[in-house]
């Protein structure tokens, strides 16, 4: 970790969130630097399907954006560290209001990084999720690793 | 299928589309009623992530908005599907702009259903998923067969 990272200013104060935490209502609870983290989301009415629950979709926006900041958190400064899969398990439906993430590194790569998360809403588990993410040096090109020849 | 159904309503602009896919800026383009799907989205800036891509997670949401489509196109009215799970693989980062996403129906059980999608921009795909949905009847307990105990 490097407390000059994006991550820390961000989780600091000293620089904004990005439009994804934004739109999602996300705030920093907890940063564990060895990989844990809490955060809290705010479900809005612009995330509810037809049966007025919250799109799973977002739920998996969520997860992303909680299993995400436990490894950033990590980085060195000019480190970055895209999420190539993420798997979803839905377990009950969420409503309008807040959420909670937590988010954990299960293995921390030089390169490639094992992450699980959890999202609760009233201390009930409504998701779980796992990603994988390869770490990578800004400048450099970000998908080369993952990406299929054009 | 059922043209009296609430997707085939909306499908038809007979009733206004789920506010989440309002959000996902979600039209439909082409429906195969045999359980394949064409739909299309537009990336806002309020989706993007620091690296200024769109953040996975809204692309995960897209594909649950593409996904869950094509299976809800063959479903009677008073059915729903919701998703139990959705997992999801970045190939390549996506822009703010139209995204087109194509869904089929894999497996169309009585109960559970297997489902997959493609998400593109500009022709290449960006994410793919599977999803696994499970058909219910409007009033039973939705969540009965897949929520644990309290």
């Amino acid at each position: 970790m490097d407390r000059d990272s994006v991550f820390w200013k961000i989780a600091d104060g000293r620089m904004p969130p990005p439009a994804c935490a934004k739109t999602l209502g996300m705030t920093f609870r907890r940063v564990d630097p060895a990989g844990c983290i809490e955060v809290a989301f705010e479900a809005t009415p612009a995330f509810l399907n037809l049966a007025g629950h919250v799109q799973g979709g977002f739920l998996a926006a969520m997860l992303d954006d909680t299993m995400g900041p436990a490894l950033v958190a990590t980085l060195d400064a000019g480190e970055f560290a895209p999420t190539v899969n993420l798997a979803v398990q839905f377990h009950r439906p969420a409503k309008v209001g807040p959420l909670k993430g937590i988010g954990r590194v299960l293995l921390r790569g030089r390169e490639v990084c094992q992450l699980s998360g959890e999202l609760l809403q009233h201390e009930r588990v409504v998701a779980t999720g796992t990603a994988t993410a390869v770490i990578r040096r800004m400048g450099a090109d970000t998908w080369s690793a993952v990406e299929k020849p054009a």
